[in-house]
């Protein structure tokens, strides 16, 4: 038994509970920049917010601009607004991109920075407070260090990481997952499915890691056909929020392997919502880790309800659409940047660049 | 799905992490305390706190007079030899005796209170960080904010309460367990197994604790006919000390209910050991939560491998040497106590005080 373990994030979970712990949030300040999208905050959210805020005197400007994989020029303006209103604390209500955007501009908010992919390891001083309102059940990027962010260039998705970008909080309120679209919803469960799943193959996998992952993927597996259906309740959407979180509590731990790497290609170079392009990889990649650790691969898909890869490609097949048929000069290109991401190491089945090359030609080849 | 979920603290789990993140230890500064018992750390930890120490350039100082159930003039006399030292920050080392103190001595290490009950709430630029070492897998204090300290005025034992009480790290090591008494080791168990019961019952436990609980106890069960054999393995004692750290992370968040009130009656008038007292009363309690919340108290008994309450009482009966047999005034005493206690209300079920003296008396009466 030999694993490290940190999740400093304050989870508050249940309807209203925005709302209802304003008191709490007050205690970061008195102006907030809400980050978020054009339209990721606009189903609940934000107007959770503004009665919260009212009720606890929080002045707020609300940054909308956050676009979906968010570059360097985009937080780099989300920083400047926090500057210029005076920003004590961040609020982030979205998806991955607003979510993962009010790291970097709580960071910026301090302070410009020419380079944003420089600010890993960015200090806890020099990071506003920041507190994280998912509007999708996916990312999980409410209870992890890490903010992606698109790099235009070296042409892909890089994670800009630190601990000082764990939230102080998380507000899990199911309600807001109401108005998303129906593929969004789908996408970004497998996401999550594709969080806990990586996370177990991680080399820091452990005993902790492996329980939340679990735990993840029984209540995925366990709503999936409401999912698929669009025929969620109320309480199936907050258990795919949690569900999600706990996938993100596994990753803020383990890291992701190179299912997530090779995915940035895909969304970088071929508009593949990220959700989906793990969806297109995962089950060719985990095919691979099930012939080389068969122990290992059986646990990961069990705990998902599925008997073996080809079972999980089965199930995610009808709901990823057409899939791409890239040709293979491209494919080699993406395996070349994923077998030269940090993340190649971080999986218990060693995976060369030929082997990249192989699940991406038979998950998305010609 | 309802619930509120913290738990900050650093875990590193596995065989020397102490020795191997010593550089992460570093970053608290020069100068620390370590706080233990008269023989708690001498199992190798204070051995290995020396060598790590050594390597690092970190001086120390051990205060090494922790008493079983320490009381106020005892933890004051451990800050007044940390503030005497000019302590960076505090090392607890032991069983939970040591780990509750190094939470009030971090505190008084920054100026002496007269009365050490009123420093619940303490905040957190008040205490020395601290970094724990449990040597026992019970008590769970790594990663909880509670200190239990004995009060001579009110004659029982109370909880002194602070989020700033979480140490920064806890470093779990099954080494340290293998020279532990058999009885401790028990009894020790068995406090664990009460933490995650009772957290199960707590009105709030949620979704998070309630993984987390049901791990830790499939995990004690399945080491328990080892642990009750003297049979463990040291792979064996790695899980029962992470099982004994998954029942903290609940009580962290959901605190226990009136077994453990009633226990410091036992522990503070007759000297039962903690764990063997809430072994004693734990099966009595849970036959009533079985009786007035069934489903609940089938999940309960059910996660530890047990048909109902009083398979557990079976289960336990052996391991806990003959009973006392205390009078009805005694328990009457004690039943009130419990009543008045605020954790009377912190259980999905209702017990008033005539509940508990029949807990009581079923338990440990004549």
């Amino acid at each position: 038994m030999n694993f490290n373990y940190y999740m400093p994030v304050r989870i508050f979970c249940g309807r209203d509970c925005l709302v209802k712990n304003v008191d709490y949030i007050s205690s970061f300040g008195k102006r907030a920049i809400v980050v978020t999208g054009k339209s990721s905050a606009k189903n609940g959210a934000l107007a959770d917010i503004a009665s919260a805020f009212e009720k606890a005197g929080i002045k707020y400007c609300v940054f909308d601009r956050v676009m979906p994989n968010p570059t360097a020029e985009n937080v780099r303006e989300g920083g400047s607004a926090a500057r210029r209103f005076g920003a004590d604390f961040v609020v982030a209500a979205g998806g991955g991109s607003p979510m993962d955007a009010a790291k970097v501009i709580a960071r910026l908010a301090k302070g410009d920075a020419e380079d944003v992919f420089s600010l890993g390891g960015a200090a806890a001083e020099d990071v506003l407070p920041m507190i994280h309102i998912p509007t999708t059940a996916g990312t999980g990027s409410e209870v992890t260090p890490y903010a992606i962010l698109t790099d235009r260039v070296q042409e892909t998705k890089r994670n800009v990481s630190s601990p000082a970008f764990f939230p102080r909080a998380a507000f899990l309120d199911g309600k807001y997952l109401r108005g998303i679209p129906h593929d969004t919803a789908v996408y970004t469960a497998i996401d999550a499915v594709s969080h806990a799943m990586e996370g177990m193959l991680s080399v820091r996998a452990g005993a902790l890691s492996d329980t939340l992952a679990k735990e993840s993927l029984h209540m995925i597996s366990s709503e999936f056909s409401s999912l698929t259906a669009d025929a969620l309740t109320d309480e199936g959407r907050d258990r795919l929020l949690y569900a999600a979180a706990l996938a993100g509590m596994v990753i803020a731990n383990t890291g992701t392997c190179a299912v997530h790497s090779m995915g940035y290609s895909l969304t970088y170079e071929h508009g593949a919502p990220h959700g989906r392009a793990n969806g297109l990889l995962l089950p060719d990649f985990l095919a691979v880790c099930e012939e080389r650790s068969p122990e290992r691969g059986g646990q990961i898909l069990g705990a998902f309800g599925c008997k073996n890869a080809f079972g999980l490609k089965e199930l995610f097949r009808p709901l990823l659409g057409g899939r791409e048929q890239i040709g293979d000069d491209l494919l080699r290109k993406y395996a070349k940047r994923a077998a030269a991401n940090k993340n190649i190491s971080n999986c218990i089945v060693r995976f060369d660049e030929e082997d990249l090359f192989r699940v991406l030609k038979s998950a998305v080849g010609k």
